[in-house]
């Protein structure tokens, strides 16, 4: 019953088999490979578009990276505050960034409203050069809560970014999660809704270490390869990266893992709902949270069950919590079993 | 006939299968899992010293979050002039160590003599604050030149760093080569000859991509997790990292991986030599360097060889090149096999 | 009536005095010199304590340069959200310190209370490495609404702040209109209630350009010469940073020039209260906030008042304003006369 | 005897009147003032050309400030290796830089050759992303040797670096004495012969500490702006540097003051000449060096003289020293007396 983490999972099947199938011989390194420039066409075709393309190990390198791209030194990077880019990156925008500042919004279920964006946004202007001036939108998609932005949210969005000089940064850590959850897609998510730059997850989704800096005006990547290169996220054995890749968007492989993880997120909510445990924000990727009495977290733990305790300024209005109750957090991945879901939800019931 | 780099290869077979058998059920993300620790351990046994490691995806990352960490933005890191982190990492040392500042040494067989560091050094005292202050001194064991540092001269060098303050880095990324080389233990080229902190190579080796910034003394490395994690080099799914290094290091696995490429470089070297193309400098790791006329350059190349072109101003007084002569670079690996280099001799005596 | 800002007024005619006295004769740059040894003791003095000071030309070099002298690139700086150094010093601080994070907290009339910080700060702590660490508090004296915080609350902030691992900077831009409103020493104000660091501002109290680092700590400041002269603020002429400060200090000069500061705030806080336009804010330095309608606004204005309109969101629970209002700053100097103040307040009465 | 620098000297009596004569009334601060806006004007006026300004108060501001802004993070910015960014600011064009890189350059007389430009840059291509990219050529005129560049030479300069994608700095600390040796005027020797941005000095040549940034495309100063100011390089009473300025300009007072320097220097340099002791290097600027016994050197500063030994790898292959010999430097200044000079001259007779 490990539901702590997408990433205390192994890797997918299908990438690890391309790994071990793509070791022989030699290959040019730092993405001369043939492997790597398969991969570039792919992701062009997915997205409908010709895109620049840049593979790194980590999410937290492929948001940064990105970020620092689109956003001056003194560029103010707004987001909601509960981003990961906020809480879980130890600086590592404002450090690739050369001292950006990340502005951090409020919204419920870790979501940006294009009210919240536009009022905010309104606050950094005509103080020049006093005050960093509005640089980036960033969202996460899906959120840290599990919940997707739709076409038209993103639309409004990026309207609001691009008409005040803003650039618009999707971290797509779990795109997949997202994207198979809409009747929308790839491109339709992205660039024609306005997002400029994407960090294209496929660690959590099943590979071993493998993300994607997308680039949707080939233009704006200008220079990125030195960038990438002195943070050390070039890497030289660069085949391996493309060959997770390959692997992971070769038949489809990305969206049936993405959707088993999702299944296995409603199947839990459901579950859980059931035994009058409702999730505390609509479940629409691969994250589950609900309120639990803190011993019954405890008695779960005891039992087996992984998992962790979060803590949010972003609930639903009518949720309360008591002092003996925690937000626990429930993420389903590729390598979840229908097995560990029901029992976990016959323990949960019991608690 | 790859003699293109050791990069070029693919993953040693004992490390892929690591990753194979490795793969099964869940762990802790970001190191927090038994077989980081077990590798923590193992190369505390190895360096017969409780030290601190950590471990990150490539060379370049390596290198430059040791160097920031040794160094404060306003200290000078000597090191030779053509050592890879002054011209192969696109300035990652600088901003990684927020704008420190690399002094290129001369030195014959792109090493450091202990007078050059000491006379340079001596250049930079007593002009605080318009100068920047001695901060590190870094070589490259093996060198660039495939050259290699026994004890005594790292003693010598590193008795000077530290009477003027500064700390030592050895770049390790051909470590293993350097080491199999010298009747002496991975502690007395280290620690016990003076070096600070380690950058530990296994992706040339044959990992994937996995080295390791080890530090001697574990205070030194206090929040080196911060730097790392800031720069997003900690993986999430970090046992994979170290499932590459406890392969590498198992069974003396990485010590045979050296062997055998030096071997196979000494082998070419011979085979150069008694062809009348003896390399311009002594063959003490994997790499081996000849002058050819570019017409030979050309009809190597055209053979099939793969190796680069290269220039250097650490040539012996004795080696002299005409307009017509190129310096190429032949480096050897775990995977190159001797029929390669019977190949490549037999069609270099031939051109 | 200009009330616009202390920094639009010129020199103080004793500190010009001293520029135009000090001006003969040849003087070692960078500091090498006797008028700065001179003040580095009158400093000294005036704190009862053995200090190293810095003087620099500007407050936010002054409030930047300390921030990165006590925060490492992954600390966090907690301050008031409406804080100076957050809001108007385009992320110097983030430059400075290689990308630091500053944290705002919110509090009535520009301050932070003891029991904000403390909760602030719980949230930073066990999530390491992913999460920036507390490194320092900084908090403005007097605040941006010309509030001050009395010696017992500095001591319970920095108590908390200590108790952290973290370091407590005061912006003191207006250092003396806060001094000379309370019964206490500068002493007990600063490193006697746990101030490790002070942004000591001569320059909005009649100075040219003249800020002082002073580092309760001497041995905190090691290497702060270096952080100055690679951010371009050691002066080479700096005995004239020096000769301000002289006379800045001189005779008690600069107690007397901010009494008149805030005599002048009192008494225009008075006619405006009586004028049935109270401070929105207790008045304890040189600064006056009043709600206004916009028309009187535009009234006061297109009379010759100059004043900046001003957004907070630090407002006492009890003031409100409609849509229709403004809150206006009105700051004094020692230059603002008697005179100036009450025809403000006429004309304030009226319109 | 005082030949140490030109930064021990005080202000010259024009700019310091200027700055009693402009200290009445209120002004808005930030440089949103009148004498900032005539500043500008006549500074395009001088330059006949519609120019972006921005004053700050050092020299290590100005160049630090104007290189980053040319330069990205990745970029290499090639001087000469004696060259005062290089030497003595403290890594400043590292820090504002973001981690660029300095190439240093050798030369005779502090001055690099059209031919050693061409040479090392052609190192610093098709090696992209692993080594940094050429992005700026900075000279200094005067150059530290007190050796000035023509107009013929900087075009031949300027033209390898602008064939390069370089952009070309002028650091002019000693702008105004390189100026007035030669027959041209100041649009020949910037942006006539290809000088994208100059650092226009003031300090040296009079001012309390003024130096001009001047851009000479408009549209490559945007968002200088805002490097300026979270470089805490904005002076809040900002008006004073621009009556600096405007005083220095005004009535050819900076050509007046420069010339007395330069001819202060000429009659150092003709007596010691006919004393024995000719300059190193030609005397074309404010700068004179000359070879001396040691003791000689002990002497003179024992009978009063203040001067620096100093050490340069770029004397012309003619100049040599014995071990008993110092190079000294003697720099002249506005503030130079004829009687000093002469005093200086019949004591290096003897001695």
């Amino acid at each position: 019953m490990n539901f702590a983490s997408d990433n205390t999972t192994g890797i997918a099947p299908e990438i690890l088999q391309a790994l071990v199938a793509g070791n022989d011989g030699f290959a040019l390194g730092y993405g001369n490979d043939d492997v790597t420039r398969a991969v570039e066409r792919r992701i062009g075709e997915i997205f409908e578009r010709d895109v620049a393309i840049f593979l790194v190990p980590t999410g937290t390198a492929s948001n940064a990276l990105a970020l620092a791209h689109v956003s001056p030194p003194w560029g103010a990077v707004f987001a909601h505050a509960e981003a990961h880019i906020l809480t879980d990156e130890c600086g590592a925008p404002e450090f690739f960034g050369a001292g950006l500042k990340l502005v951090g919004l409020p919204g419920v279920g870790c979501k940006v409203t294009p009210q919240t964006l536009a009022e905010t946004v309104s606050h950094y202007e005509g103080h020049s050069p006093h005050q960093v001036i509005p640089s980036a939108f960033s969202f996460a998609q899906a959120s840290e809560a599990g919940t997707i932005y739709r076409p038209d949210e993103i639309t409004a969005l990026a309207a609001i970014a691009h008409a005040h000089g803003m650039k618009v940064h999707m971290d797509g850590a779990r795109f997949a999660n997202a994207l198979v959850r809409m009747n929308a897609s790839p491109a339709e998510i992205t660039w024609k809704a306005g997002v400029d730059v994407l960090s294209f997850g496929a660690t959590k989704a099943g590979a071993l270490a493998a993300e994607a800096v997308v680039f949707f005006d080939r233009a704006a990547a200008a220079h990125m390869a030195e960038r990438r290169k002195r943070a050390g996220h070039l890497l030289s054995k660069h085949r391996f990266l493309s060959l997770q890749f390959e692997a992971f968007l070769n038949n489809d492989c990305w969206l049936r893992l993405a959707r088993h993880a999702n299944v296995m997120a409603d199947r839990l909510a459901a579950g859980l709902a059931a035994a009058g445990r409702p999730p505390v924000w609509p479940v629409e990727a691969n994250l589950v949270f609900i309120a639990l009495p803190k011993l019954a977290v405890a008695k779960l733990k005891s039992a087996g069950a992984q998992f962790y305790v979060r803590a949010s300024d972003s609930l639903p209005g009518q949720v309360k919590f008591g002092p003996d109750q925690s937000l626990i957090r429930l993420v389903t991945s590729f390598a979840t079993r229908p097995e560990e879901v029901e029992k976990f939800v016959e323990l949960a019931a019991k608690v």
